[in-house]
């Protein structure tokens, strides 16, 4: 096998492969990728077996070919060359595979894999997919992953709902303390689908995804898989078994209190009370609504902090208290200069959504009395 | 005590001061910071008891006073608070030291100490000074303090040598197995003065030095430490004590070979060939030099290099091994496009020097028959 390619097209190719190569594992053959030119294109696969991405480098192939490699040696090696075009040739003799990378005056000689130990990707057909923007793909799952759970009494908290109803697609997380819900419009309707796609796999593919509006995602499923089909990247994930838990009945849209706040200095002041605590004191903050204003307080062994923000309030006064983190990591996800917040009492849930329920965060209270 | 202070001059004020608060330490009050309003400055004073820091911040004193503050708990606060004025408020209630940080809505209250647990500097008489630009001060110890060395055997390694001769400034390192000198000219001509400074103190001082060539630091001695000041700062070290090493019979200008290389280019190739070597394995980097070109090889198990780089040379062809973190540091610390090396033999020191001796880098080589 020998091919050229410009040092960039590699870069970015091995960035984007080099996300299903697990760091740690027993099979090395998996922090190997596969290098395939046999079908004209340069194509590089890596696969842990759940997770698998195959991607098309452009460039000028002058042998056909397939071998693995080490995907870390080969892409530190790749990273250092000067910014020109790099040739990569395997020779192989006696049952030992010699890569030969070399670039301007560089030369680099490293040992190489039989490809045929190497594990393609599943074949999934591609019939009934939904097309998404990379854009819009890329921000629901920013917007909901961080509440996934690590649960291994129950793997399904590991990954996020992904529901395709008409031309609404629904992504969900939870971890028993709260629920992240975006909704989207989708340009076509499709059928009902419902799959459990893993937060690993979310993760990467948003790595992956640029800010393009324009640039479209296919997404196919199968009983077993997802498949992401973009720009000349396939990311090809295992489904999560099992049932999700059914969310519409821990859904309510009964208040007594709503109010709505300006949502940058709601959360500049969590993040000023949050201070006070020290790493791994779950101590809540406390918040207390009134007319006009909320104002929150926190008490620890370092200090004090009290202070007030304006809100504009509907129903009762209520006192209430809330794990911090968890208020901020639904605050960061949400764009809108001011959110409304609904609440029952300092025992129900409070809801964080917009009038359209494009997205919507429940966030369990912490009963403070017991606490502070 | 109460004063009023903008946000950025705090933190301004507090990240210099903080460089002289110790990370770990059994005396609480060195975690502290004096804050001393008392001659009609607003006055922050940090100090370990080996470097000692002192900095005046503006603003606007309502009720002179001192007290001690836990620095980091102080600091935490000030960062997190909005941009605008905040008001710094103590008050003395049987014993118990309050103090109330105030801005916009916010308030935070948390316990201070007394100010006469608190050690100021050591009085540093002003006589004597030497004086030299910011920008050059930073420069000279940014291009000499990575070859210091925390020898717990010979302390004064761990300091680097400053002397004045006249108008002339040297400022030396070394660890045994480097040496790094940087000569300036300064503006004026001074006595004879050769002090050992601690690392840290450089290493602190080089951080608050800006890049400003306009700016001027004043350099002052006594027989036990030093003392920088420069902008609204101060900063004491206690010197360290013993005979530094008497460079002179080290540095020798015979040599056999002479090249003149771009030093990019030296360093690029140099890196690449880091890479086949795991982190703590100490393989050396094989030079030839000849005529035209160097030839640069590496073998590893992670497999082999090999790169030419061109140069001029002058002098007999030599073969010689370098451990290439030594190059790398000595090469990043110059700032020419070409550099000159001489070379003796594969067993003497090898010399990066310019013609005007501003800098010169020894370095030993490695005897790289016994290695590879």
């Amino acid at each position: 096998m020998k091919f050229v390619c410009s040092k960039s097209n590699l870069v970015s190719g091995l960035q984007i492969v080099s996300k299903a190569v697990p760091a740690k594992t027993t099979m090395s053959i998996l922090q190997c990728i596969l290098i395939d030119t046999t079908e004209g294109v340069i194509k590089f696969i890596a696969n842990d077996m759940e997770l698998g991405i195959e991607t098309i480098v452009d460039g000028n192939i002058l042998d056909r070919g397939y071998i693995a490699i080490d995907a870390k040696i080969f892409f530190d090696i790749i990273r250092k060359l000067p910014d020109n075009d790099v040739t990569i040739e395997s020779q192989n003799t006696e049952g030992n595979i010699k890569v030969t990378i070399s670039c301007e005056k560089a030369k680099f000689t490293i040992l190489g894999r039989s490809g045929d130990d190497f594990s393609y990707l599943p074949a999934i057909e591609r019939i009934d997919g939904i097309q998404i923007s990379q854009y819009t793909l890329r921000n629901i799952i920013l917007q909901t992953i961080f509440s996934i759970s690590d649960n291994d009494t129950n793997k399904v908290m590991g990954g996020e709902l992904f529901e395709v109803d008409g031309n609404m697609l629904k992504m969900v997380s939870l971890d028993g303390h709260r629920i992240s819900i975006r909704r989207v419009e989708l340009a076509s309707s499709y059928g009902f689908k419902k799959v459990i796609v893993p937060g690993k796999a979310l993760s990467e593919v948003s790595k992956i995804l640029t800010d393009s509006t324009e640039s479209i995602v296919s997404i196919f499923f199968t009983d077993k898989h997802v498949l992401f089909e973009f720009d000349k990247t396939v990311v090809v994930s295992r489904l999560l078994e099992g049932e999700y838990f059914n969310i519409d009945q821990m859904l309510s849209s009964d208040y007594e209190t709503k109010l709505t706040i300006n949502r940058r200095e709601f959360l500049d002041c969590i993040d000023r009370a949050t201070l006070l605590v020290k790493e791994g004191d779950k101590r809540p903050v406390i918040i207390s609504i009134e007319d006009g204003f909320l104002e929150m307080k926190i008490n620890s062994a370092v200090g004090s902090m009290d202070e007030k923000v304006d809100i504009e309030k509907q129903g009762k006064d209520l006192k209430i208290g809330f794990n911090p983190k968890f208020l901020i990591d639904a605050l960061r996800a949400i764009d809108d200069d001011n959110v409304d917040i609904y609440l029952v009492n300092p025992k129900a849930p409070c809801f964080i959504k917009d009038a359209d329920a494009s997205y919507t965060y429940l966030i369990l209270p912490v009963n403070f009395t017991t606490v502070d």
